[in-house]
């Protein structure tokens, strides 16, 4: 069986399309689809898990929700002063930009998410499903790139799907939220039958309602929480210290970020969904528990770009005390974008070939991977490259 | 079939058995024997490499060579200054330390290795031989960790078997030396039926000639060069930048050491070999040239503590160029002793196993690992627990 | 004049004398006293500082407040496990520490410190006073070692000694307290005639009714919080930014130590006096507002050992945006004690010299000096020394 | 007595006038003068230096030697490009970059140097004093900003002036050089009567004879190498140790850096005098040898930007041994550009007010000051505070 073109047809729909990761990952594909830069940072590129049959960037199409106005051709020019988009590739790339703002949605401010939720929740849908057929795709992938929301308090409603519906339906009469906007917004891509992505660490598809649902429709979702900075440094390094036995005492991070994401971190209540992410690669992957606090501290001064220092004490043979630190000097949104595009082909692949519900081969991708507890790096990827060589092969 | 007791006593005879290195491995075999310490960094005693046929830490018997007077106890009372011993356990292991100081012989230093290269090999061979014996020792494995030689010139007598015998046998009319020390070591090693690991980066079994000996002999190798510091981290770290499709461009490392190792490595020729075997993985890893020294310098002030700084720029997304430094703290021998042990217990569990010449799968502890290109630490990890599965299961 | 010996015997009353800067400072005393060990680290023992006319080593005698029970030779067998006391030296100095343990009072903890502050003052001075009649000392320098406080409600009785005289003599109808524990040692060493110094960030001397006590009394005091690690750093680095013109957007600092301090300042009411210390050189020595955060984690592997990591962005020629990082890793109490010695030896000689009130000229040692708002550390040192040089010449 | 501003119109001549740094400074000055920038960096512009009596930067005009013929527009653009020049800036002072290459005439490259050394010196002379005359200057500032070079042996003819113009007159029977190009440069400046300065480590007036010539014709000259990077914060941190009594075992450096300047510094010749002049401010400030190796390596990735890791080992009270390390990620250009200026403006207006000689006083630009031993930034800074405020009373 071969893939015709138009059956390749994708749509990216993402939670966020406004914000820098958004941004980024909009100019990059249409500067990767004509051939404008090389496809540095892009895993499904390489060599080792490219799949002919996956959406090639000419059969991409963007769109998404928002709470902002700025639009999309504004925030490269700001990326650009940055540092981030080279202005030859803003400027040509520019009329994807303006022809994607168009096809950008009002979406649901958390301030806003308590009200009539069901009803919000058919127009997301609604405006998934005209989007598929307008530009005719084969499919919808929904990623979230939206800020980082606050965890909400557990609920009833959040157990079973039919719980959920039904709490939907009625108003809440002590006048609470039954899902925070990232899980309205799961919940109108899997109802739309598009697989779904968190990039984020806000709530999202992780609810067993949610869960339950993916599986009725028959639809793959992965996440949590793109692993870019600090978390994959971790992920590299924790099987040195695990696979020596060497003993880990401490392991103490700070992050200095500027940006809107380190604004929106700065506030205390949404950094803790953050950095509970943070920290489960290192207690997950040694087994014991380890001393060590994870600072997110907004910089205005570092603009788009992001430091970590991670400072390690550990112990070896006969006691003895040593030390590691490093230092990461990163881009957060070059870091994130390619990844959301590699995303996006996965998920669309998985779905052609008929994967749904969670799909921890993606754990690679993510600092809180869901249904698995690997957080090896290089085990992530074997995983990944033997998903991707199924794909290939089932075809 | 059980393996009785009297069949595992092992004997361990270390090239450099007064060195650093050396000194912690007894001095920590002898308290993990009467766990006066735990097992940390150790990694054969992890429950995922456990292997019960593995000669225990009381089935082992510690002999060696070395060319320096200074015996056991007091090399254990100047590890005890620098930090590195503790002082109750030193005055614990002081009997063993002081009995196996009796069993070490007069080796041979690079000066000396010219002269008579088969008697002295003779000589070797016999020492080996009578150790075995004397302790009804199942077998003896040969580690050589004395100070790094500077590689010699090629010479046609490296290239086979026939051609090293006949050369050894009549003296050189150039007067030149057909093996450096360590080979000599190495080629007396496998002649008495010993297995052999090169602990050092020093040309010792890595010749065709000795490795056509290993063969005909039956008896397995490892080599070369213990992987403890910055290039441990570099081979944990260098899957994360491939894995992800960021382009390296630079990768500069510096490392200030004091202690035996660090005045023999502030040699310019005897520098080199380490410095090409600390290199080696960045260009084997990535598979394109990258930019970068590595220096080695010798600050006394810093005795048996090692300071690595390592210096990486990449490029993501869109050319975005970004940096990584880490810092590594680490107390060399402590470090390498455990290695030292587990070496062991591997090789004589592999030779009792019937496996002969180079063991790849042992890569998980080289720098430099023989027959094989493969320096990610985590596959490194996954071939070597694969491979104690085997030999656990084959019993 | 010629200074006679008896003239020179001078108490050192620390508060807080169980702690791990007391103890050192005591055991350091008596091994400088027996040439033990050279003076590293004590400035008026510097060629540039030294005055003949100061108490010496052997002229020193030493008691004080705790509010613990562990006795000082018991804390010396910690501080020598952690590393920092030489088992040698502490074995030498035993004798002077189990004397110098006998003279330490039960001080004032705060959770006491509001009841019947009158009474418990006259008990302090008593103490002191007793202490200089009893060994015939010609002073006592009473030195605040203490756990830091929290800061205190400001109040009416700190403005004006007769508002606090007045306060302290009737209970407060509201059950607050008048003064916290350090301004109590405070109040009670001027009163009993005692130079003194905050090496602490809490409130101690720092408040105008106190101020009023000392000029009263003609006895000279100084403060706060010893600068010993990244704060010295900092005081070292900021001149370099302010006299070549480079803008300063950014100084962030995370601060990880072990040790009673450390457990002491994971407190959060704790650590606001510590974190306000410390950035005050940075605004003032700059004049603009600087973005970043300073934290102070508790990691309890680090023992008696701080690790600091100061991450500084900054602004040159043409708006390029630059960065420097420093990564510190002291022993806060080898750093802090010899420093407490030679505040006791220069408020002595200060105060024999005529001198009282706030001594602006002892600036060098402190993060948030009094009566001054110099943080260079050049600087600092300069006045310093023609201090000690009028002290020298005034004779 | 005011000066007309027709008295203040002064002559930069940059050798090197095509380099990073001339052309950061030839257009930072036209940015200044058109208030493009603020004056960050600018030391000759803050509160404390400024003196209205030196030149503004509406009274500069530039000019040079060079031996590369790439224009100043085209190195403008490629300094654009590397990030160091904002593109607006670079538009606007297009023309002035234009006009000024224009005025840079052909210098001596280090292998025609030996030619004609007296021939070659009047045709440099002759240059300067039309520059001077052409444009109706009141003086013309010499500045070496070109490559460094490596030290030449030390000659008879560099001892006095005699020596030296006997030596010049005559051709060298040996084919030998008298002076290196850095030399020649100084040597007609000086003749011209033109205030000089090395920027570089090369030997420019740092001869007997040339110091003998200055004198004579009543110039004042400064140097040598700018001090700008790793020196910087070393002469910052430097006075911590020792003014706290702290003995510094080891001080190691590793710079990292692309550019010009440093593939010119991957030349094992040049890097020497580069090296010496870094480890000065070491043994000169602490007084005793310590430990430690300088490495500069060409990294090509960093481009003009450089990285430097130092990592300090001392001691402390009790022999506790501590470290410090930092790393510096500066552009070089930007640093050093606005120190030219400041340079050339201190110079022309010590000229003006009748110093001639060294100027020990201007040592806080220099990593290696002339007739100065001091150090210490703050204390240099200070100097340089009370020069100039002299200059301005001298009035
Ligand atoms: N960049 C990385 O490396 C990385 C890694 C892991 C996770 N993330 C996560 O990705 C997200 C995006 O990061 P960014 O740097 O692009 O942030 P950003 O602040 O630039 O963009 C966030 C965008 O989300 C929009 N938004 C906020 N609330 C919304 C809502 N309820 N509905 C729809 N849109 C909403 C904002 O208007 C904004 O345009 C963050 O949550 C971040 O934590 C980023
Ligand atoms: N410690 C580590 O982490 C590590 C890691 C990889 C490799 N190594 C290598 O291990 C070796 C030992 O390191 P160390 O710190 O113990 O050094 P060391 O200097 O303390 O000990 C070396 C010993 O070898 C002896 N020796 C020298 N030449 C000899 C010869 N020809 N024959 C026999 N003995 C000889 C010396 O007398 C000395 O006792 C070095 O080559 C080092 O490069 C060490
Ligand atoms: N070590 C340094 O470099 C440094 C630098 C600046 C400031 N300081 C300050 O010095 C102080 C001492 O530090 P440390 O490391 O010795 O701490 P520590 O915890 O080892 O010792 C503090 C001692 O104070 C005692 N104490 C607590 N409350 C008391 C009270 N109300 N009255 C009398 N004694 C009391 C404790 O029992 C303990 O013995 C801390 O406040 C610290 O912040 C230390
Ligand atoms: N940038 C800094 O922070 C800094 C600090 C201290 C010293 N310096 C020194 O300043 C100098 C210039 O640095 P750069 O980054 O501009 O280097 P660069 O390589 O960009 O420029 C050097 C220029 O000198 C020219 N040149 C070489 N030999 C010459 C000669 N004999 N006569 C005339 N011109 C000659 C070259 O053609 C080139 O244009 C170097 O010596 C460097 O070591 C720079
Ligand atoms: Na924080
Ligand atoms: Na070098």
């Amino acid at each position: 069986m071969t893939t015709s073109d138009s059956e390749k047809r994708t749509g990216i729909w993402l939670i966020g399309a406004r914000g820098s990761v958004a941004t980024t990952a909009i100019a990059g594909a249409a500067a990767l689809r004509d051939r404008l830069i090389p496809p540095t940072g892009c895993v499904t590129e390489s060599p080792e898990l490219l799949d002919e049959g996956m959406p090639g960037f000419d059969d991409l199409v963007f769109a998404g929700h928002d709470i902002t106005e700025t639009p999309l051709p504004k925030r490269a020019e700001q990326l650009e002063v940055a540092g981030i988009l080279p202005r030859g590739v803003r400027e040509l790339v520019h009329t994807d930009l303006a022809a994607t703002d168009q096809r950008i949605r009002r979406g649901v401010a958390p301030e806003e998410a308590g009200h009539d939720q069901l009803e919000t929740a058919e127009r997301l849908i609604e405006q998934l499903c005209s989007f598929r057929e307008l530009y005719g795709l084969s499919r919808v992938v929904v990623i979230n790139v939206a800020a980082t929301e606050a965890h909400p308090p557990a609920r009833s409603e959040h157990t079973g799907l039919e719980e959920l519906e039904h709490g939907l339906r009625r108003s809440d009469p002590d006048g609470g939220t039954v899902l925070p906007p990232s899980s309205l917004y799961a919940y109108a891509a899997l109802r739309a039958g598009c697989p779904y992505a968190d990039f984020t660490p806000s709530t999202g598809v992780r609810l067993p309602a949610l869960d339950e649902l993916a599986a009725r429709r028959g639809v793959p979702y992965a996440g949590s929480d793109g692993k870019t900075g600090e978390t994959l440094v971790k992920s590299a390094l924790l099987p040195m210290f695990s696979s020596r036995a060497l003993h880990v005492h401490s392991w103490s991070g700070t992050n200095l970020l500027g940006g809107g994401d380190g604004r929106n971190l700065a506030d205390p209540d949404n950094v803790t969904s953050k950095t509970t992410s943070k920290q489960r690669a290192v207690h997950e992957s040694l087994g014991y528990p380890v001393d060590g606090e994870v600072h997110i501290d907004y910089v205005s001064a570092l603009g788009e770009w992001k430091t970590a220092w991670d400072h390690i004490s550990f112990e070896g043979f006969l006691g003895n005390r040593m030390t590691m630190q490093f230092t990461w000097q990163g881009c957060d949104s070059a870091l994130a974008a390619p990844l959301v595009l590699d995303l996006a082909r996965l998920l669309a692949r998985a779905h052609e070939r008929g994967h749904s519900g969670p799909l921890p081969q993606l754990g690679f991708f993510f600092k809180d991977p869901v249904a698995s507890d690997e957080h090896r790096l290089v085990a992530q990827f074997e995983t990944l490259r033997t998903f991707v060589r199924r794909l290939r092969e089932e075809q």
